[in-house]
Formats: C-alpha cells, structure tokens, sequence
C-alpha cells in the first residue's frame, strides 16, 4: 500500500494508497478532535486549505457523540463529510491525559469519563471495535504511553506489555475486517513504538513489533517532556530499525522546525495541534517567524499575515482587521488565524515534498530554518 | 437615488442606488456589529449567503478599534474588505442600551464607555463624524432612544428634540460630504421617526422629518417591549405619512412573522440580530418553524436543516453533526447555524421581493405563515 517513491538521505518521499485516496508523504495530519477543527473550521474549509488527512480522536467520540451513533450514521466520513483519508489514535494518550483515576492491568486500562465520570474500560479489542465502528481510514494501536521520565524498569514493563497489546490489536483488527457490517473494511493498523528515551529498549521494540508486518509504524512517547535534542536523537537511532517500505509517524509532533528535522530523519507522517491551538490565541506561523496578531505594533498593518499566501486569511484580510477581532473576541478572528496555520503547515509539507523530489532536502531544510529563526517578521 | 419599482397594496418592491451598488428592497441587512457578524462568519461567506446588506455599530466601532484607525486604513470596507453597501448606525441606540451613567442635554449625550469606562461625548455632529470616519454607505441621524413604556409628556419632549438633533445631522452631512478628506462624499442619511406607541406624536414627527427631504427614513424605538399588535398599528397609521419615493427601515425588527407583516405595511429595509444570536444558540429557521438542535430527537437525524435549503450548512452536513458539534461545544456548530439562519432571512427578502414582482404578496404572505406557524420540524 505504502510505495517509497524517492529516498533523499533519509528523508522519504513516499504514497500511501488507501480506500479514501492517496496520501502524498511527508504529510501533516489536520487535527479535528471530536469531528471538527476547532476554530470554526469545516470540512469543506480543510479542501480549500489542502488538507489530505483529518485525524480525530477515538476516545473523545466514543464518549460524545458515540462510536456506535457515528456507526449508524454511516461512519466518521459520513457524519463529518469528507471523502479524504481520515487516521484515528486508539484513545490510549487521551486515557493516559485526559481521564481520572484510572488502572493499568493486563487486559486493558480502567478509568473515568472526563464528560460524565462514568466508569469506562479499553483495551486493545475495545479501541479496535471502536475505530472499526469510527470506520476510519487508519487506526492506531491501542498502547500504554509511558510518564516521562519513567525508570528503565518501568518502561521496560510498559513496552512489554504494549508488545502484547500490538499483538492483540492486529488480531481484532483482522476479526473486524473480515466482517460483512464494517463501514471500512480495509482499514489500515498502524503499530506503536514505545520505549521513551531509552534507546536500546525503543530499538528491541522496533524490532519486535516490525515483524508483525503492520501498515505502518509510530513512534509515540515522543514531544513529551524531554528535549527536542534527545527527540531528534531517539529518530536517529531507531527509524533505521522500522521498515523502509512502510510509513513512520511521529505522533503530536510539533512545531516547523521539529517537522523539517524530523523528514531529515525517515518521518513520513505528523499531527500536531499547534497550528490550530496557537491560531485560537492570535499566534500565527510565517517563513519569517511566528507572529502574535495581539502586539500593538500590527495595529495598523494592513499587510495579509503574510505576503503571497494563498489561504482564505490572506487573501482577503489585513493584520489590523484580524487584529481588531482577536481584541473584540469576535469568533471570526480566531477562525482567520487558525485557517492560516493549518494552510501554512499543509503547505510547508507540500515544500518539503517538492525538496525531497529534487533531491535538496537538506539545503531546503537549512534555508527554511534559517528564515524562521532569523526573520524579522 | 431609491426608485420604487411596484407596489402591491402597500408592500414596495424598490432599489436604492447607492456608491457601494444597488440594493433590491425589501431587504434583510446582516448584523455585523464591530465589524464582523458574530459566529465566525467572514465577508467572503456573507456573498456566499446572498447578503446584500452589512449593518455595523458606530458606538462599538468608535470604541474599539475606533474609527479614526478605520478611516486611516480606508475606510470600513476597505478595512473588512466588503464593497457592497454598509449601513452604519447612529450609535444612539448602544448610548442609550449599553453605556453606563449618561446625561442627555440639548447639545448630546454624555457616558462612559462599556469597554473600559472611559466619559464620552456623543451628539448629532460627533455621531455625523465618526460615520464619516468610518465611510458607510448610509448613516444614521442621531436620535434619542426614549424607553418603553414613557408617558406621553417625556416622548413629546424627546421627540422634539430628536427633530432639532436631525437637522443639525443633516447641516453636518453636508458638511462633511463636501470635504475632500472624506472617504465616502455620497454617504447617504437616513432620518429616524420616533414617538412610541403615540400614534399623534409619531405623524407629527413623520410630518416634520419628511420635509427635510433626506435619503431614507427610519421608524425606531420599536420592537422594545410593546405587543407586536401595538407595531403593526403604529406601522398602518405612520408609514403612510412617510414619503413613498423614499425607503422606509424598521430598525431592529424581527422574527420572519414580523418582517412579512411589516413588509405588506411599506417597510423597505430590516435588521435584526436573531438570526446571529438564534444561530448561536442552536435555534435554527426553517419554513416550517423553528428547531432546536440541542433538542435529542435530531441525535440521529441525518438530514440537513432544512431539504433543498441551498446555504453552506444544508449543502454539506446534517442535523445529527451540527447537534453534536453544538453539545461538544465546538465553534463549527454555531458558524454553520449562524450561516444557515442569515441564508433564510436573505433568501425569505428574496422570495418576498418576487411576491410583490408578481402581485401576489397577500397570499404569499398568509402561506409563509401558516407553513412556518403549522408546520412540523
């Protein structure tokens, strides 16, 4: 399914065939939690945009509005209309995150609803029956995401145990596509790499779970807490270990500089809710660094966020005008702001993936950088 | 400038040609307060649902980000990036609603801002200026909103005074029109009648102001508290005392009831913030009523607002997604009520004006109630 189109130092320039189409990598995966981009973002705004992949959240839909609700009406694609490749996660992070008391056992996690307190169980079997009744294009494993720091004994356990869950997960998933009644029954499983920072035990992890011969490969754990040095260092020491011919994701990565290193290092896929959360809040990405629309000084700047930019923010509105509805609090400004950033990091994947063709991956990548850092937005 | 096309009993179906384009009446104008309709929706959407009016407030403009700073950037199209025509108005109704402590004199009146406290002055010519400043196609005179109920001593008193306040708004007018700093030198002025439920003091007012020959004329402080009866009366004893070859407007009205009604009474042009503040809510206009999307009978609806409804919510998503994303409190769910709600009322002006093209306004009129009064959402 996964055709690694061109190889530019490690940097992947790959396909992702699928039921709901291509998927062109590297690629960012446009955040939409609970079925909808904050921000006032639709489905038909993410085509404009050139979003190739939404990805909602197992955990959040299983609670409200349901998983077996979106079922009935037909899947996740139905319910959100958007005909494009969606991924799932497996509710694991937001378990981890988001619920209250909760207990680790073999057979799954025990925890409370963040909405209602009711008392919930997921396993693997769970979170698969879920993503299959979600019908997305791409579902994520259910794993344990490890506290950083963790000791070495306890990630140690945790990897383990995540192994078996892999295990169990593919099963399930094999079960739920064979079925006449699922929405989609070529949905794809992509398996987790654990291990935190510990590179020998993410390296006997990748090699474990590469033999289940999975869709593709995450690494998750990562963007947690340590540094971005230790992150780059954990890619360089165990993307060798996944397999070339499958898709890797860096999961909840990250900002532009960590996405152009992170490509450098084999990563074909990202998510991250920064494009979105830091629109809500007036920040917005540009090549010349990020921008906060509350400062004074744009006040009168009826320049578009950024000069030449396609999206529907800069074709049409000025910095002072955004600016006055982010200080009125009028919903339309975060709207503006929040398209321009997902626009931004959609197009920023379509730069990398031109580098990568021609083979300049890293130039590009130091010029990119450079911008940024040393703009004078 | 206004050319009435026909009449159907008194209903008019007229144009008015302004610098900014022509306007078909009767018209619907969409509420942009501080320039921007609230629920995230853009001037780019505005033309998508058919809007040929944008109303924005002089008081909140003048506030934040203060017409000054509009005028230096352009003007208020330039600044919202709009060029069909805006009305603004006087700012009288938010002094009178919104500000805190305020003494009316003759020369104006005096308050604190809501924003931040700070006193404030507003008279005829300030509120003349600030329009100006701001370039709107049509400005408002400034008038005294008298509260409801008010003897009939108080209203004749603040009614007289309202009359001295409009011609000093319209020598203002002139004024400003004839300077070459100024943005739009066409701007249009509107006259406002008032007098309660007076009928006496509402003729005599109408009997004054039509012979300052202006552009259009208003009814206010109506829809503030009295039975709609009561309006529709003030309606079929007052309009007729208002100049045929001129608009009428009846500000801040109303439901779809009301704008049919008035509408068969000589009204020209309406504004009113339920389709925004309803949307907002989840309460949605259909022609056969009104629906609340929190309502749990549209969980698993998977229709859309309303069949064969052509507006950007109904084209593209169902009942049962915009319910949930309105109970996940996503901003999605009221961009697409709020787009739905100013689609109808555009799209009811429409149907009303080929009703009065046609010579059937009664009838349309009594059907478009008993659908929307009988009707089974």
């Amino acid at each position: 399914m996964y055709r690694l189109l061109r190889q530019d130092g490690r940097a992947k320039r790959g396909e992702l065939h699928t039921v709901h189409g291509v998927i062109q990598t590297p690629v960012f995966m446009n955040v939409g939690t609970a079925a909808a981009i904050k921000g006032a973002v639709s489905t038909v705004d993410l085509k404009e945009i050139g979003t190739q992949v939404e990805l909602s959240n197992t955990y959040h839909l299983h609670v409200r509005p349901g998983d077996q609700l979106i079922k009935k009406l037909g899947g996740l694609h139905a319910f959100m209309n958007w005909d494009r490749p969606i991924l799932t996660d497996s509710g694991g992070f937001q378990v981890f995150s988001l619920a209250g008391l909760r207990k680790i056992r073999e057979e799954g996690v025990y925890f409370h609803s963040h909405v209602d307190g009711k008392k919930i169980f997921m396993g693997p079997e769970e979170s698969m029956q879920i993503q299959s009744n979600l019908g997305s294009t791409i579902a994520m494993a259910f794993d344990e995401c490890p506290p950083h720091p963790a000791t070495q004994a306890y990630m140690q356990e945790s990897v383990d145990r995540t192994s078996r869950w892999l295990e169990r997960c593919k099963a399930k998933m094999c079960e739920l596509n064979a079925r006449e009644d699922t929405i989609n029954r070529s949905q794809l499983l992509f398996g987790i790499n654990q291990g935190g920072v510990y590179e020998n035990i993410r390296i006997a992890h990748a090699k474990t779970i590469r033999d289940l011969d999975l869709d593709g490969y995450a690494l998750g754990g990562l963007a947690v807490g340590e540094s971005h040095d230790e992150m780059y260092r954990i890619l360089d020491e165990t993307v060798p270990y996944l397999p070339k011919d499958r898709p890797v994701y860096l999961m909840g990565v990250g900002t532009p500089a960590n996405i152009l290193e992170a490509v450098e290092r084999g990563v074909d896929f990202f998510d991250c809710v920064y494009p979105s959360r830091n629109g809500r809040h007036g920040h917005v990405y540009t090549n010349v660094g990020k921008l906060n629309l509350f400062n004074q000084k744009y006040e009168e700047d009826d320049r578009p966020i950024e000069e030449h930019c396609e999206c529907p923010a800069c074709r049409h509105y000025s910095r002072a005008y955004i600016r006055h509805l982010l200080k009125a609090k009028e919903m339309l400004g975060m709207r503006l702001c929040v398209l321009h950033n997902l626009y931004f990091y959609n197009h920023l994947m379509e730069e990398i993936r031109t580098a990568i063709d021609a083979g300049c991956y890293h130039s590009f990548k130091r010029q990119k950088l450079d911008g940024m850092q040393n703009g004078n937005a």
